[in-house]
């Protein structure tokens, strides 16, 4: 059983991401400029965070350290685990590299064990680069982390929490998967997060699938769903129009949106262009928050990137993490 | 041939909406406030404008005319055509009636048979209340214009321009109606409308219809439209992921996106949250740009509406029928 004090303060460990796109630089810029509340240990490449402290003028001593119960914190210090020092020749702005793709995949699998273990409270993962990935693994895409099955994207931007039903799969094929019991369930799932997230009577919002809700699906599918969802206690609504819950949800009428279909979601999250945005996926065993934005490598190793998102992804971690609910904006100053 | 002061300062004809609903009170409003480089001759109900003039407060003399050719002008005077003049007893806030609708309706009607007939150059149509429409003819929907046979709804919020290639169907439907001629009949009509409005070489990006444009359609149907539209000398891009084409479009990007269904395009006009959208129809056969918002029969009669949807539509109906391309931001003082 946890204590209050660690309740408070949880333990997050930080996956940098690629050590050669901006993941080391807006990780540090986050955590100098506007620290969660919370304990962080960094995992990844010392060299690579050496170098985005150089480049930023930021002050924070770095300190390499074997794993999370040898880290004590303290005021102006990073305390890194490095599985494996990379070589200095791949450690470079922009570098596409099996190494480093092999090095990002092996920290976040670590970092998953760690958290399971109960080592730490929460992961926030920085962004990686997927032609390193691709160098390492043949395939140009971020493998599931193990023994995860189904998992569901929920995004944040602003006030506009929104978990979708499916992602990377063609619509025609994601318009089949907008069924009853499936609905139902990814309520259930986006209720049980946010309640233990301390969220303490969440608001979930069903987007309809069509025009002013007037389809066949709206009817059959989403309307009993929904009212399945009421009927088991939660605090549901919908099916309601698509063009405009999301804005609602943007504009704080609910906790969360419920999108049919990985672009119903997207387009609403895009649009408004929020610097601070960050995702969450259901469905993993522990809590992950990951930032929204990629490694931006035209800008890497300049000093010049944007930390709003590494900001509110520390910041979400640590507020959800210690069931403190959604944080307020996180916007670095 | 129409003249240069004439293309500089073209004729709108204001269609006022409901006399019920907010319409009378926006229009004054707009043209008090914010007035369009344009002549303004309206109709509508003298009455309903009259209490819209008193309940706001503003200064506008308001005078009876029996045609566009006996409006003269005039600071401070608007004109104003009224075919049959409304009973007082239902032209009150918030009045549901078959008078209503059945006036709506025929102002709509008049307005686009003078415009057809080149006695105005645009027409601006405020907000309708449907339900007046249904207790007039018995069908809840605003009957096409006569002679329109397919049209397609663009919608306009701030630089954000979104013409859509289907509206109200289901969205396996829509999905139906995803072909390559189909869309690149839409694009050339687009192009046309616009450059027929004064942009010079438009640019129009077609989203993708599936996640990151990775679906069959993509490649099958939308990439040879684009194409063809090129060779065939558009500035066309295209298939774009749908996620951010329209937030690329809203940050000027692009003159107009291409939206494959209702929800593709109105997801981000609504999430954009702008005061100041308007809807024109590609497909009628002349101009007419109409407020995005509705009657708002909660606030009529009140003085308090916001007429920036009714400014902006008058400044897109005034600057694109002179040729002079989409207009900038038009949010009132």
């Amino acid at each position: 059983m946890k204590t209050l004090e660690h309740r408070q303060r949880p333990t997050l460990l930080a996956v940098m991401g690629d050590p050669c796109g901006i993941g080391p630089e807006v990780l540090l810029k986050a955590l100098v400029r506007r620290p969660p509340q919370a304990r962080v240990v960094a995992i990844g490449s010392m060299r690579a965070l050496e170098m985005a402290a150089e480049v930023s003028g930021l002050h924070i001593a770095l300190r390499k350290v074997a794993g999370v119960a040898h880290a004590v914190g303290g005021a102006g210090l990073l305390e890194v685990i490095e599985p494996d020092a990379l070589p200095a020749a791949v450690v470079m702005p922009a570098r596409v590299s099996a190494e480093c793709g092999r090095a990002v995949v092996g920290w976040r699998n670590l970092a998953a064990e760690l958290a399971s273990r109960g080592e730490v409270d929460a992961i926030v993962q920085g962004p990686i680069h997927v032609e390193s990935i691709a160098a390492a693994t043949g395939v140009a895409q971020v493998p599931p982390l193990p023994g995860v099955v189904q998992s569901h994207l929920l995004l944040v931007a602003g006030r506009l929490r929104v978990v979708h039903l499916s992602d990377h799969i063609p619509l025609r094929d994601a318009l089949d998967r907008v069924k009853r019991d499936a609905v139902f369930t990814l309520m259930q799932q986006t209720h049980e997060a946010l309640r233990r997230w301390g969220v303490a009577r969440p608001s979930i919002a069903v987007a309809g699938l069509n025009p002013h809700c007037k389809g066949p699906e709206d009817g059959a599918e989403l309307a009993p769903a929904v009212l399945a969802a009421r009927q088991q206690g939660m605090n549901a609504v919908g099916p309601l129009p698509p063009d405009s819950v999301f804005a609602r949800c943007a504009a704080g009428e609910f906790d969360c949106a419920l999108a049919l279909y990985h672009d119903q979601g997207h387009i609403a999250v895009k649009t408004l262009r929020s610097e601070d945005s960050c995702a969450i996926v259901l469905g993993e065993p522990s809590l992950r928050v990951s930032v929204a934005h990629g490694t931006a490598f035209d800008i890497a190793g300049k000093g010049v990137a944007d930390a709003d998102g590494m900001a509110s992804a520390l910041h979400h971690a640590a507020s959800l993490a210690a069931g403190r609910g959604f944080p307020a904006g996180v916007a670095l100053p």
